[in-house]
């Protein structure tokens, strides 16, 4: 049962229910929430937004979070919701090497949840496109018994070809754009209770609560990519190990990662001591870290911000250190997360 | 709850479950229903998909269906949902006089749904796609307690201004692209429980109750109008009134409707003695119908497809042959719907 007078960390603004303001207040409301975008030649409001395109193409991605799966409202403030819910679509039109440029949301919502709560969650959306120079383009609202986000974005590719999970070949250099495991050790301190929401202890442990809470994807990464001859790209939302996977699979190729150069592991050692978890199976299955993998047909090619991890192979499947791993990857909406049985 | 094995009209071509499936299994199944689309330059099984946007710009609209309150599913097949969510999504793109091009979907759903029922609801989608010469360019699944599908449609404007909600001038002729009432007329047959959702009975009847289970707009509608000088136009989603009146808000003037001249009127009657109701309130408060309504600069300028209606005056409001119109105007997701109040 929803209780939005419990909801944490949130600020009520004002009084009222969704269901007090009905449908065209709320989205009034929404409305004044937005900044005009400059990419807009009709924003949000009519039945369908117009936003440039002016490399005759235009990047699209969808994603969904329900509530209870993606987020909990104990833990992540409206606000938080907003920024992950966003952040997460937009690094898929990044992994595509593209800019994002706009942003539609879908959002199904109770009554009796507070109008406040839903402004607060239009600020995270709009902060996160504002990192990622993107404008929210539109959406839809809709009543529900439970809380539910989808979100699309659109992107721009500005002359370049799209970086698919398609073209890595043999001898190919894998990198990474930023750290791996770092939301999944986030999510497992706030599951063992051992770090709260508000981020209060130690330091890197609340730097790994708050990624899991507040991602905050470097979507140049993806560009800059796709500018230095990337040849396959993937955002590292369901698990490295998983998404190297589909790289694997889309290519025709094998992949194998030098666990000792996976980057910010060392961050994950006293959360993984604390909770007697083994660090690497974070960073291998762990999800939605959003930062992006991609294959450069050599080691120069690599950006600088990015980590060599490992190499493309002949043959087929993700090897660990040349040993072929032979576990569930990452996470599957269906199943439960695969666990580590590396082989 | 959830009783997949209870949904009636539904083939079931496989015994299993999402669950059973997984996540990459559904995905799988779900991209070997769908049809290369010509307008795609990467399609579903990336991060993003790339769709041609020759005209610089792109259209864009976001909606939500929810179980209970958009569809039931003892009422609508699995195809029929697939249809009536992409057309609603479509013919948005179509009231801003732009050709649809792609439909992105994201499907939310409880594990123990019967694949083949995604499978139908996928092949509805792709038919509904297909009548609007568009294609599916992505989708996200996600596990959830109840059915939820978000639709995101793109579209072209091949060159033409957009045709906003704001353009409409006092002296502008008022005309619509089809029939309203008969979806409200449909929906109030299914509760009354005279019609089954099979559609057996009088084919006047069953006629309605398609209309409402599987609308199918005329997508050539907008761009067609759009082409004839359109100053204004909007999907009649919400109900005729309360569309009309975003038109005469966002346009800053008045609307007087002629109730005579609402096409398709006629075919409410019998419903409408059956069930004691005013055929009236279903033509000017129903929404779903999917027709557009748009203002004109001159009678000469509404294309012979179209039906004119009524007038653009000063000031403000919604009238109904001169007298202005004083109830509620429809659905509000938030609120009961609107009675008559006419006055």
């Amino acid at each position: 049962m929803i209780q939005p007078d419990s909801a944490p960390r949130s600020v009520r603004q004002a009084p009222d229910t969704v269901a007090d303001l009905g449908e065209f207040g709320l989205i009034a409301a929404i409305q004044a929430e937005l900044p005009p975008g400059d990419l807009a030649i009709v924003g949000a409001g009519d039945d369908a937004a117009v936003v440039r395109a002016a490399d005759g193409r235009v990047v699209a991605s969808t994603d969904l979070l329900i509530e209870g799966r993606h987020f909990r409202r104990d833990w992540s403030s409206a606000s938080d919701i907003g920024v992950k819910a966003a952040a997460q679509n937009l690094a898929d039109i990044a992994a595509m090497g593209a800019f994002p440029t706009a942003l539609l949301f879908g959002l199904a919502i109770p009554g009796d949840l507070a109008t406040a709560w839903v402004l607060e969650l239009t600020r995270g959306m709009v902060a996160e496109c504002g990192r990622a120079e993107a404008f929210i383009a539109g959406g839809d609202i809709s009543s529900a018994d439970s809380i539910m986000l989808a979100m699309t974005a659109l992107g721009d590719l500005t002359g370049a070809r799209p970086v698919t999970r398609a073209g890595a070949r043999p001898g190919d250099v894998i990198a990474v754009s930023g750290p791996v495991g770092r939301s999944a050790a986030g999510l497992a301190l706030l599951q063992a209770g051992v770090m709260s929401p508000a981020g209060t202890g130690p330091r890197d442990l609340a730097d790994l609560v708050a990624a899991h809470l507040r991602p905050q994807p470097d979507y140049s990464a993806g560009p800059l990519a796709a500018t230095a001859g990337a040849t396959a790209m993937i955002d590292i939302s369901d698990g490295l190990v998983q998404d190297l996977g589909h790289i694997a699979v889309a290519s025709g190729v094998g992949i194998d990662i030098q666990t000792a150069k996976l980057p910010g592991i060392e961050v994950l050692t006293t959360a993984a001591t604390m909770l007697g978890t083994d660090r690497l199976a974070w960073a291998l299955t762990g999800g939605e870290d959003h930062a992006l993998a991609a294959a450069f047909p050599e080691r120069q090619a690599v950006p600088a911000t990015w980590t060599v991890i490992g190499k493309a192979r002949g043959g087929d499947g993700i090897f660990l250190d040349s040993a072929r791993w032979t576990g569930a990857g990452g996470w599957d909406h269906f199943r439960k997360p695969g666990s580590m049985q590396a082989g």
